[in-house]
């Protein structure tokens, strides 16, 4: 499956595509940021981030959009334009009737480094490892959604087993 | 002016449009709420308000578009669902070429009743006076969406005649 990463951001919107399955070595695809200028009033830089994220999806057609998901209790001074980046990601992606994932940071820390309190660097050099790339992605935005998809496919991969686990437990009865 | 104001919310966003200009009376077009069930996931709630917004923009087209400015420190439990939707709502805009302005609620209180500290029911109040109608919109959300439009054309024209007594001042020199 492929699968699109989203670290959503008015200023940096991380983006990564990966190709993979459960149980074998997963591929990087792409990898990159969108920016938008903090001098652009915050409409015009979210129709850029929604302008940037079809782009992607257009060219990279994905089975899978996996965003991470942005808590209130975040203090941040840029939570707001942070969860309308994130709302704008979901937009792009129901509008194409594509399943999407949200998956909290420590969820993802805890999918590539197996600690949910990892810290950036140790996430990128996870990211590293597992794509077998030759240096972390940077900027960190670029590292965490390939994080992201990573971790959607190794979860969507799990639930997949549970299913068919399942499945021909039912069989058997 | 026709102004279309936004009152943006994931389970109701009060969407009102009010014609008009400063020194004359107001009138209300129409006034509504676009409601999304909490039962499904949040990118189709996200994707419902586009469409909704879409509708409300083409049936009505405005000349500008007022939404609500939503801010971090509220500790309410729906502010990144509201966050959410306000991007949307300034996205949905935006991709119009259509000019928008963010009000805070204060400002929106202030203008229509004299008192940033207004209560709901003086805020409804007032726009039912404002706007000559037999009562107040409801729910609360379509009255502060039509207190947004009205602030609009308020503060849009004081602008306006500001701008033209500097572009006077000007000319004179």
């Amino acid at each position: 499956m492929r699968v699109l990463g989203i670290d959503p951001g008015l200023t940096r919107c991380g983006v990564g595509v990966v190709d993979g399955s459960v149980g074998r070595p997963l591929t990087m695809v792409d990898v990159g940021v969108i920016r938008t200028s903090a001098s652009l009033p915050v409409a015009q830089r979210l129709l850029s981030i929604e302008k940037g994220l079809t782009a992607w999806l257009e060219e990279h057609r994905p089975d899978a959009v996996a965003v991470e998901r942005v808590f209130a209790r975040s203090d941040s001074s840029t939570i707001m334009g942070t969860a309308q980046a994130s709302g704008i990601a979901m937009v792009v992606a129901a509008r194409r009737g594509l399943p999407i994932a949200m998956h909290t940071p420590s969820e993802v820390k805890a999918a590539v480094s197996g600690n949910g309190r990892a810290t950036k660097d140790q996430v990128g050099a996870m990211v590293t490892r597992i794509l077998r790339l030759e240096s972390p992605p940077k900027p960190a935005d670029a590292a965490d959604a390939l994080a992201l998809a990573i971790t959607h496919v190794w979860r969507g991969g799990a639930q997949a087993r549970i299913d068919a686990a399942l499945s021909a437990a039912g069989r058997n009865r």
